[in-house]
């Protein structure tokens, strides 16, 4: 397998019901390449600063992660500062401070431009289109992106979709770019904009696939602490590629297991802070919480003679 | 079989951003009976004024429900008027005439003492336990609530919730009964008030059932045109209760199924505004959307070779 991420290497400082950590170790392409390390090397292009800790990079190292593309810049890395609510759900920024960030012109070293996988990470549409660019021949593309850029930068946002194989989605944003309030119609406006697939991730409350008229619905895993639901989205797409890719497929059932496995990424990811849970979780644990979804989601054919006689 | 349930027939007044309709049928027995109907009759006690079309009640009986314990009192039928706003999850009231509906006493046929299943609607849980002091040996009791019994009436419903088998609420619901925000917290909580098993329904996202460790997670079918949610949390559990009351069983992936085409039985009555869809609903259509249901969730096991070795 050929897996490549383009996306951010943070610094974060998180605020929590739970409690709080200063600086901890962030970003897309983190979450995403350390979830895609259980099922085959990631190759990683990003930008950290001269103060990035050697200890973070020799951790993403020691998971197989290739960091050919990740380089190092004159200045301080990404830091973002967010606090959540009771709920969860909502991400209050605190303070993002791009640092190196802002200049970030993705660059691929030689080696990855036979990628055949690839994951645009939540950045401007215009350097998702630049890592596309250098790309030879990608067999399967998918892109994340974020209420900003659909605001602001609709129109470039739209011409990287019509390069796209799979867009990840949540509902709001789903909504935000269709201009459909009912999810279904949102997935299939969506779906006219370029990409074959949609996956809409709702949180707790699982996940959508749309592509042509497939749709599958994936239950999230009901979890009884969620401590930092930062890297959610990004995990479960380092689940969900990581698994296409080692795959090397495209059939629907391939399709729903990768919703399941990262649905199961990111389940484990949101128990600690930072990518904590990821340091220790093993790929024993990732099939037990597979087989727990199975269980969970599972139902039998109804008998042939319990529902009445026509009237 | 022998299915009670208890609870409002009422005349709706709707507005939602799809039309409006004036004084059609509604009411918690009447969205249960009918959608219980497809898998045998239920007994229904409630009340109606002066005023109630018999038509109504004609069409209940041409649904097989047996209305000998639905009792006509002077004065108006019980009425409710509510608008949906654009995004079709909350109800607004807007006027609620009780009338006779203010003095109700359920007062049960002798011929319905014996009934097996029973469904509490929601109404005070002072009536839900005088309906089940009538009853000589229910062998499965379900009940349903709101936020206005869980504020104003909480001893009361605590002391019912004592004497029921299932509890259906929503996810709003589940939180301000049990206190805690976490909906596997919430649904253990209640579990500890008395009920063995609770549903808690949370609409477009689906349904989780938790019954000691079991938990059983079912998707909503996901819907292109939803006009009138009024009645679905109802039509749920006749789905529910009239699959459970003809299978006579209640052992787990029983319950599941009943869960599927309770999700099934609201999908349907939510396609048009009062009872309009159920009215010409067949057994087949059914069956299909159950089938769907089955496709929607379905995914298999993971392969053996495709997580990585331990690192």
């Amino acid at each position: 397998m050929s897996l490549l991420v383009v996306g951010s290497v943070a610094l974060d400082s998180l605020e929590t019901p739970f409690g709080q950590r200063q600086e901890v170790l962030g970003g897309s392409a983190c979450y995403f390449s350390t979830c895609a390390s259980f099922f085959g090397p990631a190759r990683v292009v990003a930008v950290v600063g001269e103060d990035f800790p050697q200890e973070h990079l020799d951790f993403l190292a020691s998971r197989g992660v290739d960091l050919a593309g990740l380089v190092r810049k004159p200045g301080r890395t990404f830091r973002w500062k967010g606090r959540y609510e009771f709920d969860l759900n909502t991400a209050h920024t605190l303070d993002t401070q791009l640092n190196v960030f802002a200049d970030f012109k993705p660059e691929l070293p030689e080696a990855y431009r036979d990628s055949e996988y690839v994951f645009l990470g939540n950045i401007d549409p215009d350097l998702q289109r630049t890592v596309l660019e250098q790309v030879r021949a990608p067999r399967f593309v998918a892109c994340d992106t974020m209420n900003f850029w659909i605001d602001s930068k609709r129109d470039s946002l739209l011409r990287t979709l019509r390069r796209v194989d799979l867009l990840f989605v949540n509902d709001a944003e789903a909504r935000q770019l269709s201009g459909e309030h009912n999810i279904v119609k949102a997935a299939r406006r969506i779906l006219s904009y370029g990409p074959r697939a949609v996956v809409v991730k709702r949180g707790e409350h699982g996940a959508l696939y749309f592509s042509g008229s497939e749709v599958f619905a994936a239950s999230a895993y009901p979890l009884l602490d969620v401590f930092d639901p930062t890297g959610a989205g990004d995990s479960f797409a380092g689940g969900f590629m990581g698994y296409l890719a080692r795959s090397g497929v495209e059939e629907p059932m391939v399709m729903r297991r990768a919703i399941v496995l990262g649905s199961v990424l990111a389940s484990f990811a949101v128990e600690q802070f930072s990518l904590e849970r990821l340091r220790h979780l093993t790929a024993d644990e990732i099939r037990g919480r597979y087989a727990e979804a199975r269980q969970l989601a599972h139902f039998d054919d109804l008998e042939d003679d319990v529902l009445g006689t026509e009237r």
